[in-house]
């Protein structure tokens, strides 16, 4: 039977993570984000159907390709930022499941409705992005995600011809904790939820 | 600037974390649950818009009005489980913004918009799970995420009157190991994404 994970660890990830728009100079390797992906992609999903689609921005092409499509806020983050993530979702992600859930032949099937297979990309590409969070803080990076960005914009300069749609930003680096503000309250046990 | 957490951790969340279907007789407790969802509230959000709400299914009534509407599999697995819980999420979390995105007065008007309440609600109560998967395996449980279910019956036993829907349902309890089929191949780096 497993144990909690220790303290300092709980802290890392969840008790002292915060989302970061400032940044130091320590720079994001290739290395890094590979790290990150191979711990974000053994996250579960509906069927191993992994449907999350990645685009790393680091280059300075890069973010100017997507700065037109932020905020002025956000682009001010990002363009600072040593490297931001785009996260998309892949909604033919089912043509992959002979390969990626070979105990059921059929799997591909399950998903020939394109709402199912919209709302299943979504659902699961969103959960893959959460797991990212989690894998780059567990690795000691901080991260900055955001949305509210003109995700057709993205699409088309990211994305096109591919059928992959854009979800959300995250930024990746070393935050400068002395820029956050304080933390905000959440919602008690009892006022999020329930026992049944 | 942060380090990796230690291998044994990275091993318990990602690496040999696995989705359970079959579990042992240990217990989930009050106390369990609100340490998971201690941990879980405090990952981020758009604005804190926190809007994943929770109904930890427990008791042997509680399991009775889930099963109805789950396919034959899935009912039993839940039977079976120490607990599961219904993620939702809620469209109408904006009117809690003003406690808990203070920063901002304005922020409820930014999600006026249903369509834009909608996918903000469902984007983040989606993290919100992902959140809590991680939350569990860190505090040394397993879990076992499913959707596919009659996400409209689920709403009406257990969110009528709210405004809430469903989103996925996850079982918590200390899996056997005995039970899982080898892990299924994931996407590599290049297949999933690119540089930018």
């Amino acid at each position: 039977m497993a144990h909690p994970i220790d303290d300092r660890s709980l802290d890392q990830l969840f008790r002292e993570g915060r989302s970061h728009g400032a940044w130091t100079d320590a720079p994001v390797t290739d290395d890094d984000l590979r790290a990150i992906y191979e711990l974000t992609r053994l996250g579960p999903t509906s069927a191993n159907s992994s449907p999350a689609r990645f685009v790393w921005v680091r280059s300075e092409q890069g973010k100017a390709r997507l700065r037109p499509h932020l905020s002025a806020v956000n682009a001010d983050k990002v363009m600072k930022a040593p490297v931001t993530v785009i996260i998309g979702y892949d909604p033919g992600f089912a043509r992959e499941l002979p390969r990626l859930f070979p105990q059921a032949p059929g799997a591909r099937d399950w998903f020939s409705d394109p709402q199912v297979a919209e709302i299943t990309a979504f659902r699961n590409g969103t959960l893959q992005g959460g797991y990212l969070i989690m894998a780059a803080r567990a690795l000691g990076f901080d991260c900055g995600p955001m949305s509210g960005f003109d995700n057709a914009g993205v699409d088309r300069e990211f994305f096109a011809g591919t059928g992959v749609k854009s979800n959300f930003i995250c930024s990746i680096g070393r935050g400068d904790p002395s820029k956050l503000p304080p933390r905000a309250p959440r919602l008690g046990f009892e006022e999020a939820g329930r026992l049944a």
